[in-house]
């Protein structure tokens, strides 16, 4: 079917491409012309500014909007609503907090307007993945545009079936859902996201213990250099903590065991932090996500204002001059 | 090859019938005679005891001891010290603290026995899928032994390939590694499963976070009744978080959604408490893999001291009385 | 000088005593006629609605709302604004959200009334000890209203003074402090709340470490029934840890050193969850006071869903039942 | 009485003062002669070595070894076994683990000598204050030594009294206390430095939180430039977290409110690791005492591998690059 694609960085360029090799036709904005090429090479529709796109699509149309969240992607909803007619969709594939989903949605629905929120997983391997997607908004709009979700699903593939009940949603083994109303497909992928923190850090956590177990001072006997290659490549057969971010750890460590390149200060962007404020929100303890959160925050400083604090009282009550430890 | 095992549960019961389904010859011995019976209904040569299973080894001899770690591994141990003869191999396949290891090779290498620790992933999936080993002991005898970590590994399979090194250790993609000397085995299982405690963490509060969305009190377009066994299912395909304790989780909830079936009283063993001893040891912060063992201890404990002792400070300088949150 | 009190509550009516006591004037209301009746006996001027309540204060009127943070705050914040003339002061001394604060103000603002945030600390000690006030506002006003900040606060007392430059600020060593503008009083007051969860916990789990050292299963030497009131007892004296916090733990604990009149469900109020959501916003690592927080969380929960999702897990991949641990 | 002192480092050097002072008899030994020269001159009574030093206290003789923990304490203590008769008492009072009290105390008893520890708490303060002592050992030889303990106790001073059963403990009031048997002493002591690193951690948080609200990039009005040094200093009247370590910090941020001097790199020592270990032993949740453990592992390191691991597994899946949060 037909899709207008707002923002072409690396995910909405590859979301095109995806949903144009199954078919659909695209007509695509980005204020980066260059970008916006490209796509018109591949073969989409290009479109000068907002209002030239909604002008190539044929009512009721669905526009998806793939920007950074917050005032880009706001933004260029508010525009888009001013160009939009009765029936029309709006479609949020970004990283939006699910609050600012409802607030918008509540908005167009004034208009007459739709929107749905889609989370969307697969980043640089979704072109050839496919991306997972968890999508919230009205039954009806969902469903009729399902054509464009069930293509950029990944599909079955040859994942091991689970035993599901008969009347389970049989979107879900495709690899795409729909999550509830309105902010919900936002929502999940924040939690997402949220377990992801905590997942890396788990690994983190797990690496650094056997790393640093060939630092000096260990007994001789207790004290092990160990090849994290190999460990990393041999979790993933037969053992309980297999999984995709330990291929990618594999496929890190074989290319450079002392991960040499990077200096470890970790960004995070705004669903670690969401994901906590939610569980804030539930009264649900949240204390692996919430250390996960934190360790990419201390992972950016120097020192802590905090840390310097420590040293201040124990210099007051023991007179302890900073240095190695005790 | 030819192998004495000690321990017929279920570990040490599929352990044996995998090695005799790839030719490999088992002498068996359990102090449950039912379990010695029915490994030798499937082909095991039986032992009486101890003693009778040397026997039946010819030397060098290997004896995979497959028992519950702490006494009954050690009091095994130490009666197998004085029944082998020099050049004979003792493998701990159990849980065992490497400290103990390392304790033990020595006081066995005076006798002129050689001692290889492995630790063992694999669970009630092992028969099928083969078991996870990371191996620590001297090259030589992990060398000779290799016939029998070939066939309990679970093989290269259908996993994608890592892109490693020519000069990389091709029995990591096969599924066991020697990790180095004595001890140093059950130190990675040891990590492995402090690993195996953060992530179920981290999946437990994000799935957590996620079905207390539907709860009383929050705002009622912020508020979303989300189909968990769903979100597992499609999480599996394209996503950041796909791993086999997902496909597992997947599995329960496509059961259950609401795991009915399940207290929470959630039990923990030896290694998830000696990696965070061991990160003390090397000044490593773990505050996931930390945490992650300390929501264990909680969940068993109706209300801990500690927060009796909060309830009687707030009452101390606010006269609050308990009760739900203001 | 002359205050309008509106709420009178615990706090309000102790804080209006304190005031009394001093030679201030008071008008009080409350919707409990009652509590403004009992205050009224003790010398208030009492008013039988808010417009009462205005009308018999002189101009510049100022008028101290002590009500619980939220909608009774709000509404009567929105009524008194109805009601009072430019120049006219609202000061809020309840546990308000600081962007409360700052919205409010500014709404304010454009009726020419100025608005004063007081942190206020001392719960039912307060009007004994004073209260230790956290004030936020303009200059101009909060020196104006000196008179009643002298009065709450504590004073000097006989705790030791700290050398402080000469050109620090007077008032800090009398117990209250000009934190700056609008908001900045109850941003205090929140984070002091935040480190006192995560004080109280830092004794809770402190205590709880040394009563169960009297646990069945330690090695006979290694175990110890101690005396816990002692200890908190003897650590007010001379030690690192000693606190008010401690204080109150000494004399709940010699009043019952089993605390078995609690249950152990704490709750918790905003303060402590605005914190966490503080040190997110400035991406602060905030592990103490998070863990704190959840702990409480925990704490009201017979078991969390996260927790069976654990079990089902090991079930998944261990066949393991509940029990108590391995 | 007399006593015997070995380690006159600024603990054990206060201690003999802090005694003769109050008429106590102390012959004193260490190695280095300068340190033995100054007591001396003080009035001790000057020993050139261990023997010495015994043979000049009249049986049943009593030696407080204040020396640091591991080997220099156990070496010293062995080889007082060699030279002390039947009926003599070693005091540890340095900062042992108590699982080495209780094998060295077995170990004298064998030669009739008996084996007290004590906890000590008061660092540069103890001359001064006091030290509050925390003793494990038989109740007869506590009791024997009542006096030395009595006058290095803080006493009751002008701390307000609790209200306290008639039978409690009347020592824990004056600043010591019997906590049990053998290893108990320096059992609590350990919580206590537990306890300690969590208070300590939660200042540090809080005040981090309240500094960093000062930062670029915050809404303007929700931006404060704080006075830390006056809301350290008005916290110590009247308000929930006002404790000695207050004070502490009070003072330090009274001399620069930026902590210049300090760069933030913060030792810990056994105790706090010890307090971990013991939780773990005892099954009993320690969220915020080891989350204090790992902040102080964290600030000692520029960067973690674990970190390199998330910026790795983050190029992994996303491409991203190392930089600035998003």
């Amino acid at each position: 079917m037909q899709l207008g694609v707002i923002g072409l960085g690396r995910m909405g360029g590859d979301i095109t491409r995806r949903l144009m090799k199954d078919g659909h036709r695209c007509v695509v904005f980005d204020r980066d012309a260059a970008a916006v090429g490209r796509l018109g090479d591949d073969g989409a529709g290009v479109a000068r500014d907002l209002a030239d796109l909604v002008r190539q699509l044929e009512p009721p149309r669905a526009v998806w909007v793939m920007l950074p969240a917050g005032a880009p992607t706001e933004d260029t909803i508010a525009a888009l609503a001013g160009l939009l007619s009765a029936g029309d969709t709006v479609i949020d594939g970004g990283n939006t907090f699910y609050k600012d989903d409802v607030r918008r949605a509540k908005a167009l629905r004034e208009k007459g307007l739709t929107y749905v929120d889609v989370g969307t997983s697969g980043g640089v391997w979704g072109l050839a993945r496919g991306y997972c997607l968890m999508i919230g908004g009205d039954k009806s709009v969902v469903d009729r545009l399902d054509p464009i979700f069930r293509t950029l699903a990944p599909g079955a593939g040859d994942i091991p079936r689970t035993q599901r009940p008969d009347d389970a949603d049989p979107r879900a083994v495709q690899g795409y859902i729909h999550t509830g109303p309105v902010g919900s497909g936002h929502f999940v992928k924040m939690v997402h996201n949220g377990i992801e923190y905590g997942l890396m850090q788990a690994y983190a956590e797990g690496f650094d213990i056997l790393k640093n177990r060939g630092r000096e001072g260990l007994p001789e006997d207790e004290r092990f250099e160990l090849n994290l290659s190999d460990i990393a490549e041999v979790w993933r057969r037969g053992s309980v903590v297999s999984s995709w971010l330990l291929d990618l750890t594999a496929q890190a460590l074989a290319g450079d065991a002392a991960l040499a390149k990077f200096t470890g200060a970790v960004a995070d962007s705004g669903e670690g932090r969401w994901t906590i404020e939610a569980a804030i929100e539930e009264a649900v303890p949240a204390d692996v996500l919430a250390a996960a959160l934190f360790a990419r925050f201390r992972s950016r400083e120097e020192h802590t204002f905090g840390e310097k604090l420590l040293s201040a009282m124990r210099f007051g009550f023991g007179g302890h001059v900073e240095g190695p430890p005790a």
